[in-house]
């Protein structure tokens, strides 16, 4: 068995945040597997077959690469962001686990990425300076109940919030119910940053207050940071964007 | 004022995790600042000016560095890993809230890079496939009593936990005393990885068990991530090492 599977990293969206580890795995993959826009981002050259599917089917796409894989092609499987971070890298090893024995043989490697959370802080500043936890915010893989209980623990002992999958058509209220759950725990005035597309054409960052936020929609492409208790902005004038950072240091 | 900084994310280390845009950045600098193993890493060349220096001194190093830019010139700082993770950037920004007026006037920006835990995690499989968090454990800039605070409430939700920091020589016992609060959580069967100078020449990767790895030395190069309940091992055999990973569902 001579095929293999490489989880690759695209980052955010622009093409020069690309690892050239990345992009020299781009350039041997003979099969390309991936949710739409993503194999979209990887030009067509002879040699490559494109395989785009559907959001909404990660197994199936992980069997299918895995399969592909088995039969002896390089192939390789492409997430925004970084694989291991709420993207394909998970649900591959989901699929070695429950699939073909021989599966747990094939060269299997993860090429990482830019996840959008180090996208979105380095535009803002250093707002992740200190101790910080990324969630998903999405109930289709997890029970509410955990998702605000993980919630109400990060908020209690200061930590810096990145949620992911914050909000979809299928999962309306879920943000405005994070964000109000915040209001317990932080002052109306901890900075919270929707960033939306990072790097993309189309990106726009907001520097919101809590209580901005929470009167402030967002769609799929945002990823919410909430600033910890010592999260600050530093104004610069200018009609410059404030910078966002979060002190090294914690008081005692 | 035309001058300018760059806080650059140089990666694990592999020249190959870098991203195109943290090299084109590097390729324009006229002044190099950082720990002088980072600097060490970028190549000398004719118009370069390397200012390396030593690692306890963070914020000297960011007034230095604006200071440069004050005068004029395109400056550098580079950081292992991602800058906006326990890295520089958050001193940048402490300097320039604190510093010359002008400092917030200056062009600052940061380009984001593959951190330790990403890299590590994707070494092993997808060990951060659900929540997770990061947290440095020195307590150098923050009381010891928020660290296990933090833990014992990350523990108590169940995230994945990376650790940054974990230990120094002037900080020997902190990581035994996170291992010993993580076992009163979790099984003593738990994932734990030891993950040492990734994608260097002296990488080194342990996947022990919470119960080995509190019988197990670690240095100041290693990151150390503990798995949540779900995180699993996929042995391999033919004396491959185990993918590491943790599903994306919880179940209810």
């Amino acid at each position: 068995m001579t095929g293999s599977v490489t989880v690759i990293g695209l980052g955010p969206g622009d093409p020069r945040l690309l690892t050239q580890a990345a992009s020299e795995a781009l350039a041997q993959a003979q099969d390309l597997i991936g949710y739409i826009p993503y194999v979209a981002r990887v030009p067509d050259r002879p040699g490559l077959t494109k395989h785009a599917t559907d959001n909404r089917v990660e197994i199936d796409r992980a069997g299918h690469a895995l399969a592909l894989a088995a039969s002896g092609r390089r192939v390789a499987v492409v997430s925004g962001g970084d694989p291991g971070v709420f993207a394909m890298a998970a649900a591959i090893f989901e699929a070695v686990e429950n699939g073909a024995p021989e599966w747990r043989h094939l060269a299997i490697t993860v090429e990482p990425g830019i996840t959008a959370m180090l996208a979105a802080a380095a535009r803002l500043g250093a707002p992740l300076g200190g101790d910080f936890c990324a969630m998903s915010l999405s109930d289709n893989l997890k029970p509410w109940e955990v998702i605000t209980a993980r919630l109400e623990a990060v908020l209690r002992v200061d930590f810096v919030i990145s949620l992911y999958n914050p909000i979809s058509s299928a999962r309306p209220w879920q943000l405005g119910a994070a964000l109000g759950l915040a209001a317990e725990h932080r002052s109306p005035e901890t900075p919270v940053v929707f960033a939306r597309a990072v790097s993309r054409p189309d990106e726009a960052i907001r520097v919101l207050t809590l209580a901005q936020a929470r009167e402030t929609t967002a769609d799929m492409a945002t990823m919410v940071i909430i600033g910890a208790s010592g999260t600050r902005l530093i104004p610069r004038g200018d009609g410059a964007a404030p910078f966002v950072y979060t002190p090294r240091s914690v008081p005692a």
